[in-house]
């Protein structure tokens, strides 16, 4: 009799396979506030390894922390009229304070391109003031009507970098940075995936960016994901808000800025770019668990795991011991399978006599024994090994399922099959892709024919990746 | 003539000097909603350095990191009946979402004991799931009438840790563990902070705790600031959420739970407790930037400093460089002075052709020329000297200005001149505690004979010590 699958398998129902693996490798519980979202202690430890690699490329690219409010006073909101009709319909909005009845409703954050402004505009008052590169962690609420754990959370985590500049190509060579340099390198780096870096079309921009720069990634059905979001604003913000300065020739100019932002849904990326039907697989730098180190039973075998954790933890990997025997082992080897850790390393007593460990590794799968002496040496080895066996796997499904289209009705085909589809810009176009709409498909960004990001709208030579997106 | 003074005298006017410092030091500006901050980049800086230093320390006692939303059910409040009473006053509603008007309006988090019990109720099922030790770094938000930056906001950041143990004795030594080993040893070590540690009476507890242990600093004018609080909640929250275990002899029991929060707050601490009227005088294990390279005039200079910053960079030291040269020396010197940074080295062009530079202390004061090369090996030497200056500073000032008192009438003068009164709890009493009240002062905490902290209320000897506070 076969044993009951841990989870849905994928072919049967990808979402539910997914609603399962969140639940049952513990990473996050529904809130009791509609589209709320409980994130647990293994769930933030991924988010916190996130956190440290981009909170390091954020400052390397020049970037400070900063911190600004989460109530935001509501007429700031309408000051920049594309951004308040973007964001109107997702606010939640705060009437009482302190017992009383607010004389202004205030509004909890949905992003913070009008708070950071007002500021802005009093901070910068000379060239001299220019660059100003400002990064924030916070949590911002945008009222989600169909919620989906760490996909789509009426709050979730974020950073968002706002900066201000004192010409045009400044800001957008700021923007560009900031997609490849931070965005694409961490995702490709750490997070082991294979992402698309465009332009998104104007129907798909920022409520009021002038250009949108996106990072798409495909999951594991074959839907797309966008990963981060980097966006030129060219004046339109520091017009509304007068944020200027006294330019080096004694002129008052408005500021050019930009505003990027990447959020705890790349923990919901992961999940489904590198998960299976046995759980969570997760990139070894990304890990915040890289070994476990399991007692089978018996206490010679407790000190035995507890010696080897000591000695990888000295090795600098991450590692954590599991010595709960008085849990049956196949449910913990289940648990940590579900979890997605790197390497398990199994010591039970006939392995103690041997000197030996049987040595589980989750993404090529299979175990095999191991001599003990020279396990901090090899763990490092077959860590990056299977970093780069992920982002290999990645890049290779989103290649296999990409076809080569010149109409609207194959670009929705495949992308209703789960694959993504190529279409040359001027052969879709936007009455294409107000077709495509009607068939679920969107455009998910605009590239140019090598590859590279194109630097207008109407570059010619620009093709358009249609998929279906979460 | 004398020179206008940077920041009103601190003997002048306490409040006005520390609102002039938070402002010209570039810590933080009010925000557009009342009571609401802006952290600025330097501000915000220490408090990184502050994260960092209290989340390894964290981390060692055993808790991880979670996350737990932001909105609350108003009806979750009312569960525990002191809670909800002590907070209600102070509450954020949001009554409107995704522009509809909310079925049951949400709360903002004051603070998350009701959320996170709701999740403990389904987490703990059995003795092995206990202790349960979780941390979450967060905004909350309590509507705050006399707001002050960084000491009373209507939003602050801070840590909230909550626990559940299988025993009271459990809980207790866990919330006495995080009140020394946690909070203590990095105030004193790394805030460079003297700090009193004790046990809040029952007038002064936390909303629905059976004991609230508290540490509490003298600032620059003798009043008292409460630095961090560690509650026993017995079991009321777990009574009100029914969060129980099945015990290891097959009984159902509620847990006994902590929890403990530190804040944005320690940031003013910092400054009312080490600042003068030149300015912060950040300790040197907390400051983002130890040493700053400054460039008088010159492009040699300029060369230089930088030269000097790559080599102390190298060194470990946390430098920054400041090569304006087109900012006047003068005005510069005084910003970094104004900031507090520990250590400034100046290089101007007689130094260049001595091969020295100007060393300024920001703690001990004064300058002196030093060569260049023995540079990397004497800082860590002064830096840890002026972090242990620091410290005794602090103690000294809290030593010379509590004064043994035996009367209600000795203890409320001796508050109003600025110091604090040490009293016995039995010739005070919660009577005595309400006479202080009416003169604006308050017991902080509640101190053994021997400086320990009193296991009860009641306990023989005990001492309350007296004083205002912010």
């Amino acid at each position: 009799m076969a044993k009951a699958p841990v989870l849905t398998p994928q072919a049967d129902d990808f979402p539910r396979w997914y609603q399962d693996l969140i639940n049952k490798a513990e990473l996050a519980d529904n809130g009791p506030v509609r589209g709320t979202m409980v994130i647990r202690p293994y769930g933030y430890g991924i988010w916190e390894r996130m956190q440290q690699s981009m909170d390091a490329r954020i400052k390397d690219a020049g970037a400070q922390n900063a911190y600004f409010p989460l109530l935001i006073p509501q007429s700031y909101l309408t000051k920049e009229a594309e951004h308040v009709e973007g964001f109107a319909p997702e606010l939640a909005v705060v009437t009482h304070g302190g017992g009383k009845e607010l004389e202004e409703p205030v509004v909890i954050r949905p992003t913070s391109e009008t708070i950071i402004n007002e500021y802005f505009s009093k901070w910068v008052q000379s060239y001299r003031d220019l660059p100003l590169l400002i990064n924030q962690w916070a949590n911002v609420v945008r009222w989600e009507l169909r919620p989906r754990l760490f996909l789509r959370t009426s709050e979730f985590l974020w950073q968002e970098g706002h900066t201000a500049h004192a010409t045009y190509e400044d800001a957008r060579d700021f923007a560009a940075l900031i997609h490849r340099r931070v965005y694409a390198d961490f995702m490709e780096n750490v997070l082991a995936m294979d992402v698309v870096l465009g332009r998104k079309t104007p129907k798909e921009r920022f409520a009021g960016a002038i250009n949108t720069l996106t990072l798409e990634g495909m999951m594991g059905d074959g839907k797309a994901l966008q990963m981060g979001t980097s966006h030129e604003l060219g004046q339109n913000f520091a017009k509304a808000f007068n944020t200027q300065y006294l330019s080096k020739d004694g002129h008052q100019e408005h500021v050019w800025q930009t505003s990027w932002g990447s959020t705890t849904r790349m923990v919901g990326a992961m999940v489904m770019m590198h998960g299976d039907d046995n759980g969570l697989r997760v990139p070894p730098r990304l890990a915040p668990v890289q070994a476990v180190v399991l007692a089978i039973k018996g206490d010679e075998a407790v000190a035995k795991v507890r010696e080897i954790g000591d000695l990888l933890a000295a090795a600098g990997i991450r590692v954590q011991v599991d010595d709960r025997v008085d849990t049956p082992f196949g449910r913990r080897a289940v648990d940590w399978e579900l979890k997605g850790v790197p390497v398990r390393i199994e010591v039970g007593p006939r392995d103690l006599e041997n000197g030996t460990a049987m040595l589980a590794r989750r993404v090529p799968g299979g175990k095999e024994p191991v001599r003990l002496e020279g396990l901090a040496d090899l763990l490092p080895k077959i860590l990056e090994e299977d970093q780069e066996t992920l982002l290999r796997q990645s890049r290779e499904r989103r290649e296999s399922r990409t076809a080569e289209v010149t109409t609207v009705a194959e670009a929705a085909e495949v992308a209703a099959g789960g694959g993504w589809a190529r279409i040359p810009w001027a052969d879709l176009g936007p009455a294409g892709e107000a077709a495509l709409a009607e068939q679920a498909a969107s455009v998910r960004c605009l590239v140019a024919e090598d590859g590279s990001v194109p630097d207008a709208d109407d570059a010619p030579g620009t093709v358009a990746i249609v998929a279906r997106a979460y």
